[in-house]
């Protein structure tokens, strides 16, 4: 096995086209941060289960169509050759490709409104990296969401396209949360949390995605598996709609969160894991704060939840700067009046 | 007196848990950005005046919880000492402790949720002043705005919590507004105007705070009164709702504008009274169009104003850099692709 | 025609009243990013066009207020000289002093709001600059934007004021997108285009602004040309509201994109061409999801579509920078906690 993947890594290095290749596939494992051609691979093998399963083979065209429109425009807007290899240009793109034909309805200019998204979320990622930059943060999937919902939001005003959200607009509160009588065998449920991190709904993806981050690490399956678990356990402990439960729809954020901050981006360990199931009671909380906010525009959250949490939980530095609070400022547009006058 | 509070310092300084009582007690007076432990008990003691007044002891039972969880958070999180002694730390999770049994109902897990926001609050404090330093700005009492209503939008979702907040979500201009046949003694009305900053009804808890700063700061003391007059005044003039305009609602965003920059961020003076003037108009402006904004999802303003209007009044700076405005940028994505073609 | 140019900006800086004229000259046509005071005539004597052909001369006066207004406030507050002489103070008050007696009814306490608005849109602006300085942006008009969203929707709150935004609160979705049985001669559409930069609904005014930047670059007229046609034809081929469309409110953002990116922030070409024409396209998209967004609470878009996304279009800087997505953090709070206990 690594005789093959360093067959692979040296093609690559020397085959533009396979480089193209191995970038793109490198883009479904970034979304849940993996960097390896075969977890993305197996990712997509998941995706391709999920929609024949539930009927819908246009998302996956869908997923591949955005995938390599989104990286080919970094190659074409050359942007930084290493992070593109990574495949961290083409995850966000992946999502607007499967969020589109999955929320509007089948036509041709879909397929249209689907490229231009897929470029757009290749020129917000790198608008978006250049703020987070300043604070030592990425957008993360940030840029699939803020695209996905520019265009499920402008698709109300087009009389060409119908939005499919099942989602009807009102304002929160009104809905009425089905109640808990779903079926209490988990463990389905658990993996759809999982496979709602790509928008789909189906258990075997769910393990599938598992199986394609195992093969690159396993803290970062073991901290999916904890993500699914704690967030869909605590939302049906305080009362959550049990049909969005049943879905997997309160775990896929926290699968996100618990990855990212448990496993990726600290070394594993007690501290951390104590700190990962904080983040993961913040998603939750964030999402159904964000479900409320959203509720009047009838779009989903996607997954913006993680991605808020995850900045939230990463923006506190080491070397905490003393706090410059409500201290005389120095240097104002009144100082500056009174010196001048 | 001076020598109470400097053998109060050396005791502070000395012992630990004394040190930490004292960084507890400048929490209540760090919301109206006062620097003083006595400050900070009187404003406990005006925040218990209110809550048995009102008939919700637990209110105060909230406010203690919230401002010793927070400020242990950030002994945990081991932030900035000399930050966390000044009660930098303890002022925004004590307003989540007051807002969460303020506005959601009394059961056990009312309790829990309230921890985890505190928490959360600590966490969220440090991440947006993580993000304003940028900017050589403070975060103010922002995390408890945002966690809070976090808080309160989640529970919209959760079955186990009834919103208590009398607000119906309507469509902004739906509403009545009620006409100005107010009390004309408007003494109370002001007065409620700065209990209100606590989120509390009631005009002798805003004569306790007003003692409260007078034994830290006479121009803040001053202020405070320009800030709840002048914003009265000004909603009353424009026809703005007779019943919140009774509760002090209008009042208590100006109170912290006016101390924050009359009093603490300049030095006081005539033109520094000027620019404050038109910071409690601006900060009425904002108030009532966040009314607006937040009309539909049925969520109280809190001091989200205060802070918004304060980081603008703040932001300009002294040197004015040039404006570089609306010249041909020289490196961008575009250039970036026609020199290597 | 260069001669008396070159003696009008002699007086100008010598005479410092006629440097105000010339500043407060400039300032109309900064709107559409041009630097010349015979521009900024023109488009004064467009807007009066207008003005008197809709039978609202307030909308005159009021424009002339708010452009004195801001730009004697920025005067007051000692901005850096170059820059106000530019005109940069100027354009974005000028455009809430448009705003608001089109939007308010007509009452002496209309003109005094209206004053505040254009004070507060100064400070907006230095504000707001402060904040894009860090990502080498400006803010466009968007400090006109901001100032004129918080005067509408605090304008609900006040009993004196009606707002007449001819905006029905709503769900996105539910209103009735009229059909296109529109005018196939599309010319005075187009032109209504450039008209509504300035909220004017007239084919003659954007004539005259069309002659007013001619004037000074035939680039940037042949670009703004492009943007109103681009963006309406586009909106017309995905079917979007046929009399919004009539009254081109589907070109004027797109009209200041085209300038921005085509013309003024890049040296005019082919590649710039490209990427201005995707610019037009996500400025449409941008505006149809905002007019979603703002349809809960009956406000205008404004130009905030233009705003939002040349921002976008401007981030990405030529050096990327590696993206540190993905990566393990070094400085987190946890590793703070872990090292320290």
């Amino acid at each position: 096995m690594p005789n093959v993947t360093r067959s692979w890594d040296k093609l690559s290095d020397h085959n533009p086209l396979i480089g193209f290749v191995d970038a793109c596939l490198r883009g479904p494992a970034q979304v849940v941060l993996q960097n390896n051609p075969l977890t993305g691979l197996l990712v997509l093998v998941a995706i391709a289960w999920g929609a024949f399963e539930n009927g819908q083979p246009r998302i996956l065209g869908g997923a591949v169509l955005g995938l390599v429109v989104g990286t080919a425009t970094a190659v074409a807007l050359r942007v930084d050759e290493p992070s593109l290899r990574k495949g961290l240009f083409g995850f966000s793109p992946l999502l607007t490709g499967i969020a589109v034909p999955t929320f509007l309805d089948d036509r041709p200019l879909m397929w249209l409104y689907l490229v231009l998204g897929a470029v757009a979320t290749t020129v917000v990622t790198l608008a978006l990296n250049a703020i987070f930059k300043t604070w030592g943060l990425t957008a993360f999937t940030m840029p699939f969401v803020l695209t996905t919902w520019v265009l499920l939001l402008a698709a109300y005003q087009f009389d060409r396209f119908t939005v499919l959200t099942n989602l009807k607009p009102m304002f929160p509160g009104e809905g009425q949360l089905t109640d808990g009588r779903f079926n209490w065998d988990l463990v389905p449920t658990f993996l759809r949390g999982v496979s709602q991190v790509y928008l789909i709904n189906s258990w075997v993806t769910g393990l599938i995605i598992l199986v394609a981050l195992l093969v690159n690490s396993r803290w970062s399956a073991l901290f999916a598996v904890i993500g699914t678990v704690g967030a869909t356990v605590l939302a049906l402990w305080f009362g959550a709609d049990a049909t969005s439960l049943d879905k997997g729809l309160f775990g896929f954020n926290a699968v996100l969160t618990a990855i990212a901050v448990g496993a990726v981006l600290h070394r594993p360990g007690a501290l951390v894991t104590v700190y990962t199931l904080f983040g993961i009671a913040l998603t939750l909380f964030v999402q159904m704060s964000l479900t409320s906010m959203l509720t009047p525009l009838a779009i989903p959250v996607l997954t913006a939840p993680f991605n808020i949490a995850t900045w939230l939980l990463l923006l506190p530095k080491r070397h905490f700067a003393p706090v410059p609070n409500h201290e005389r400022a120095k240097e104002t547009v009144v100082s500056a009046v009174k010196h001048s006058v």
